[in-house]
């Protein structure tokens, strides 16, 4: 692949809030990095984590973590070094004895992105210098699968055994277990209780775990953050409210649920007020414990709750491996006003330990600026070197690319803490974020 | 500065012994990660340091190891995330609770490519996240200087003091001290018995090292290497010999010095014949604890010692800051096979940590393959992002760009793990390189 630097324009030419934002990021380049890290120190990172963030110009902020995730052959193979660079530390600082890793993936075998995927992953993490075998959790896989993948490559899953208190293929039980599995199926039986460090805990699959927890804490640390740089926290911090139980099928609770619609927007309009921001509010509704863009909508008023058809209403009540559907999250919706050839985009930055590693363009052709973007027909754009987001150039403007990435790995890195302390308080073990 | 993809051709086509130890490193990549990462575990490596490498074709070796690199100025822009993120590691393990970093130069005022260097450097710390001052050794710096770069950038040097058990500028004396001064001169009252973590320690200055000390720990190193790759260890280990005491002035040693070196080109010989290699042995003798390039020379026979004149012997006898030759080297001679339009040259790798963080090519238009580089009219080559040294491509030719550099990076982190035994040898801890 040629090196891409083709970096998107943003529609709105940044001259207000966010330009400033820049500014001060660039500015406290320092400061912010020394915070992160103190930070780091006490609430480690989970193993890796990718972030959606949407770019309104006048706000920029983390819409998804994606504690489990997928993607990795969308980095530009030019920057596949710092990943390998990450793991090898992320995975010594974890299990300094690793000789191995077991990865653990979702049961997708016909989903030929998400393979592409896994073998990008288990490819950095050998290079890295560890061998790899995929434990799969697929009922009735008995023998090894051997997959051919549309870039050429094979990729081996077994069959995950447990053995007294370790799980493993074969004979191959290493101290290190990750999880590429968000667990929406549930917490498997086969995981509980092992010795092996799982990477990250069973708690964090979605199973257990609820977006606004996540987006609690994000807030939580976006306040002590906007401190830090003296910035106005909405800035950065989407306003997430969770609203619930709601049954779609049997239209329970949607009046709580377009009342909560109702004030998001309302929040946001007067904020726009305020802040002279000319654009109409709009929300996201999504599954609080959901992924992979299902259960999700974008409304600009409560009326679009109301007036959803029976076969709208079955779409939201559908989402992966048949999760039920009960808790919603009202999230305010964040414009994205970034553009690859006119069609629009938003960047996702990628994460192993502490370390952003990559970021790509999600590009959708047949969506607007309000709309959920990861869904079918979208496609991604990689970002080579140029703009990993790591190293800010202060002789350039501030929304030059090296400086709008360091500001979007910097985002990233404040939804990555947020998780890290999600996982933190699931341990019962949260710290204060004051740090002397 | 534009991405190069310029990769220089080997003059040889690499057909021998060279390419299948490429070859070999390719396939044993996870066994050699494995095999460092544990070796670095037991004896952390340096802060940082780089490696001259010579590539024959049918033999790469390193030939100097610098742990006080200068040069980062020469790394491509581009790759510089790579040297953040080492940084970042590095100094964390380190010193956990760091938030500024207390660099010590040389005394080099008017050498301007020395100080692009350490603005690069101190760039990369300060990218990292640490307040970063420049504390000079100077006499008679009493203020601080402040320097205009050809870059347009400005350099502060201030006047290293001492406080009690510390050393600092102004107000600042942080937990970690970097040396990026090589201490030919000798080891400076001022930075004995500090109770901060100086990097290296004052024992690996030129004051105290003996690069024939560096390179029988290589030796050991590579000795155990090649049993895990199974390679001859000849085919990346150079002959080197110390002799000595020898006085150029005075002519005093010189006759067992023209022995050391008949014995070092008759061993190459020998080797040579065995292996069928049609070239004519050569060797390096140099100061076995200087550096810059100085008091070097190359030898292709023993005469070439008995016969220098007054200027010659002058200048052998001449090192940085009037250190006293005494010791010298007699290395085998490892042909530079690599060129860059018509103009020999030789690969630089510079590590953070136990980490690869680029190479350049050291390049020279006015010497030949058995010349010494490191002299007055060399220039350098970045290598950009394709060729770090750390993403070997299987789905290439052993000989091409990536996996080239993959070979330079192992034998790079080599000569490093052997730096890292000096430094534990110098503290008395050495432990076995056999590991379970």
């Amino acid at each position: 692949m040629p090196a891409t630097t083709v970096v998107p324009h943003l529609q709105t030419a940044l001259t207000g809030p966010l330009l400033e934002l820049e500014s001060h990021l660039l500015a406290q380049n320092q400061e912010i990095e020394a915070w992160l890290r103190k930070q780091f120190k006490q609430t480690p990172a989970p193993f890796y984590a990718s972030v959606d963030l949407r770019n309104a110009g006048y706000k920029l902020a983390p819409v998804d973590t994606n504690l489990f995730p997928a993607g990795f052959n969308n980095l530009h193979p030019e920057i596949r070094s710092l990943a390998v660079h990450a793991a090898q530390s992320t995975i010594t600082q974890i299990c300094p004895i690793a000789d191995g890793v077991l990865i653990i993936p979702e049961n997708h075998t016909r989903n030929t992105f998400y393979l592409e995927n896994l073998f990008s992953l288990k490819t950095i993490i050998e290079t890295a210098g560890y061998e790899v075998q995929i434990g799969s959790l697929m009922e009735g896989l008995d023998a090894p699968m051997i997959i051919e993948l549309p870039s050429g490559n094979t990729l081996t899953l077994k069959p995950l055994v447990r053995k007294d208190n370790q799980v493993g293929v074969d004979d191959f039980f290493p101290c290190a277990v990750l999880l590429n599995n968000d667990l929406s199926g549930g917490r498997p039986e086969i995981l509980e209780n092992i010795e092996q460090t799982l990477l990250p805990p069973l708690d964090l699959g979605w199973a257990s775990r609820y977006k606004t927890h996540h987006f609690q804490h994000y807030s939580e640390v976006t306040e002590a953050f906007a401190k830090i740089v003296k910035i106005d926290p909405w800035l950065i911090t989407p306003t997430s409210v969770q609203c619930g139980p709601v049954n779609f099928k049997e239209r329970s609770g949607l009046e709580d649920l377009a009342e909560t619609v109702n004030k998001v927007l309302a929040d946001t309009q007067q904020y726009y007020d305020t802040h002279n921001i000319g654009c109409k509010p709009f929300a996201i509704v999504k599954s609080d414990s959901g992924t992979y863009g299902m259960a999700i909508m974008s409304v600009q008023s409560s009326e679009d709750i109301l007036s959803l058809n029976r076969k709208q209403r079955n779409k939201m009540a559908s989402v992966k491996e048949g999760l039920h559907v009960e808790q919603m999250l009202v999230q305010e919706g964040v414009y994205t006003y970034e553009e690859i050839d006119g069609a629009v985009a938003e960047p996702v930055v990628y994460m192993i330990g502490n370390q952003v590693v990559g970021s790509f363009y999600r590009v959708h052709t047949g969506k607007e600026a309000t709309d959920n973007l990861n869904s079918p027909g979208m496609h991604f754009q990689p970002l080579s070197y140029a703009e990993p987001g790591i190293m800010p150039d202060e002789t350039q403007q501030p929304d030059s690319a090296p400086n709008r990435f360091y500001a979007y790995g910097v985002i990233a890195r404040l939804a990555l803490l947020a998780a890290a302390r999600e996982i933190a308080d699931a341990k019962g073990d949260l710290p204060p974020l004051e740090i002397q």
